[in-house]
């Protein structure tokens, strides 16, 4: 079997040398381009070097063209407008695009829902990890079936984290409402101090702790008469973000050209 | 809006005793009556006596179709035979039937589906816990969206129970099999100590606790590369189980005749 | 061997009518008067049927004296001039003198404390789950060998409970920073939401989590570089603290005069 | 303030290369040696170079009394008669020595302890983990003042694991038999599967789960009449293991020559 020809864009970057390490450990992929914007400080060394493992033979190079050319994939945690760009390259070429890109605009998903429709295999999702997008499903699914039970939603991040509460415990509560046909911008409890009277009807609650390096452990809990459910999420390191990715660029190989999510890729949608 | 009108079967028994508790204790339905079989020592007694609570009024009696005259649903966790007849009698008045008799050949839940195709409105389950249903959906769910993942089943309950793995924790490890589409018998894996090499891929294992006088607490793992999903269900009490055929009946009131299983009174094959 | 015999104090309220069951149930124990405050409703009436039990042939009365002639042991939930009151009563018949009542003042508790020192044998807690004291002593223990982890206490309770943290949670925070020999006001925080900042070290965080009708868990965590230790407490029922008090009481009977802690029972002071 | 000198033992293993890393990562230490047995294959290379980092300007070598000039403390995860060897060397060097190693025979373990009484400051541990030996120390409490609660060790490990229970656990569980003054091996349940009959009064279980990459959780329950206690451990990495031995090496250089455990590094025995 032929391996999967991919390049990093931003490879320069964080997020780029996750993606870079996962696409070198993975069976069944291989690097073939290494992209960062012009006049980035990285431009022209070894994409291997940059972490810490011997010379790949992929240098990292602003020439998007060049970098595409024998490609199959993209995978693209970067910024939109370089997302939208790379999505139009994607269509042109028939690539797969993964993109993990955060902040776009409404016009920025519809650009890039356009090249999905004109030739790319485009996965775009806010979290690449399988068993959170595996998690958000179920606490959908749960909140429906269990429409009377009380949500909520705890997370523990390191102490270094200096924001309250997670973007994914934000998404998880947001999977909750969509189950129960709410909004949670209307239901939602982020803080219980003193005297708070008893639990509003409904209510999605968040709670957070935060101590020593931990990843990232998220739960929701659905608490009826009686019993509850609980549902979690345990991250060991980071390497599940990319390794999502590359599992996405293998998938979307094989589906026609389109606009896809990660819950599309595990078959959550089916 | 009227009360549901329900009869309890099998009225002088343990698990009919949390049934007359649920039914009274519960909005939207009253008791009209209470079965046992001829010859139990309970006949004649009121139904509330039988519980410690004040007199409901409703005498045990062996008579079914007195019973049933009035009713509208009748809750059943008896044994097969009588759970067969009670469907045809429901079948003749278009009554609903909540069952939770266990042990049923497959002759047996023939005539009851019978009975629903002939105008009975059924619900039969091995569990009527909303939440250990919905765990099981989820199980299933995320089992085939995280394939390659291990799969490992853990309970706990008070240190008088006399076997393990526990039934729910099987059915739970059924779900996972139904959702990786094998035969739970032929890849669980019950016993783990001393040498034991290394976990075989795509078994499902499972861990039992012992102790105090818990209930009944149930988790499934599914463990990837550097992350894990825990989905828990805790029970507080056994009061789950009763709660839960109310729930079925009151659901089932609005359907029309057929045979249900509790994943459809929760929504969860929708 | 005889029978620990036993006066049960505020025996028409909530926490008496708890304690008459303990009494009730528990091998080693036998209910031998039943107190309550002038005019109380209660009174005259039998200490069994308030419980829902048969006759235990026991009334309820105002006369302290009366009731507690022929007994060994008073356990008292009730308020602090009851409890004062008591205390010198059993000082002067040498009893054991179980002590639950919370809001004591300063005053109160040294007049509760001159009564252990002239013939009475005290035990006096906020909290009489062996559990909850145990998990006390632990994170005590906890706190001061890992004196660089960072504290964290979660709680969960009913969706009925009108205040945050929970007190038993602030008693178990107050363990961590006398461990840490830190006073918690000035180092506790109780509110998580938006912006931040990294965690300041040293705090000690509280969460909380409210749903169903859960009776009370209660999580301490210490997290440290790569390992956390996690100390949990569940609660199945109320009966712990009545439980608790009569094994107090048993173990009371044992020792000189004198006033005594839940820890002390439990001889997590040895 | 000066660091403090640090020789690594068993350089050029997988145990050393970690003990190098945690050296090389902590402030207030520094690595002076680094020793591998002769014929070692790492002889004559950095020890930085090792472990992927740039060079540390300390080569590995066999020559033990040229190593420990100028050193504060050794730490040694090597073998036996290597440990022992290396004790009298601390000895008549006043030095500091960690020792991590396994399968000391009695006699060694003498030796040892006369080192420590002839000038070397030893620490000897099965396990450096500050959080595991906290939590064992716990363990031992609990189980004594709960002493009628049943207690369960659970453990989780990766999926490559070939053997169970786990070390740890097993050193938990007679942390548990230390605290009831009973004898582990008379009293554990490693196997529970079909009809098992009630739980043996007074025995300790195992149960173990495998999957994924899991590092190793381990959680001790004491379960009574409707309270339980969870004690539990989560490693993120196996660096703890290392970075406790510095830590050790730290308190030690402090203490008057002698033999002491990680709990003494803890003050768990103060």
């Amino acid at each position: 079997m032929t391996r999967l020809r991919i390049v990093v864009a931003g490879a320069g970057g964080r997020m780029g040398a996750a993606n870079i390490r996962a696409v070198a450990a993975h069976p069944g992929v291989e690097l073939v381009g290494a992209l960062d914007r012009p006049g980035a400080a990285a431009l022209g060394k070894d994409a291997g070097m940059l972490i810490g493992l011997e010379t790949l033979g992929v240098t990292l190079t602003d020439d998007t063209e060049a970098a595409l050319s024998g490609a199959d994939a993209i995978i693209d945690f970067t910024a939109p407008a370089a997302s939208v760009a790379l999505a139009q390259a994607a269509a042109r070429h028939g690539l797969v695009h993964i993109i993990g890109t955060t902040g776009c605009s409404e016009a920025d998903d519809a650009a890039i829902a356009a090249a999905g429709a004109a030739g790319a295999r485009i996965v775009k999702s806010g979290n690449f990890s399988p068993g959170v997008v595996t998690l958000a499903a179920l606490v959908e699914k749960a909140a429906r079936a269990l429409a009377d039970y009380d949500v909520e939603v705890l997370e523990m991040h390191h102490n270094q984290k200096v924001d309250a509460p997670s973007g994914t415990a934000l998404m998880l509560g947001e999977a909750a409402a969509k189950g129960r046909h709410i909004a949670l911008k209307d239901h939602s409890v982020r803080v219980r101090d003193g005297h708070t009277g008893p639990r509003e009807v409904g209510s999605i609650g968040f709670a957070t702790l935060r101590g020593g390096n931990v990843i990232g452990d998220h739960t929701v809990i659905l608490a009826g008469a009686s019993e509850r459910i609980e549902l979690s999420h345990r991250a060991q390191d980071r390497s599940i973000f990319a390794n999502g990715a590359v599992r996405a660029a293998l998938w979307a190989k094989a589906q026609p050209p389109g606009f896809y999510s990660m819950a599309d890729v595990l078959g959550l949608n089916d």
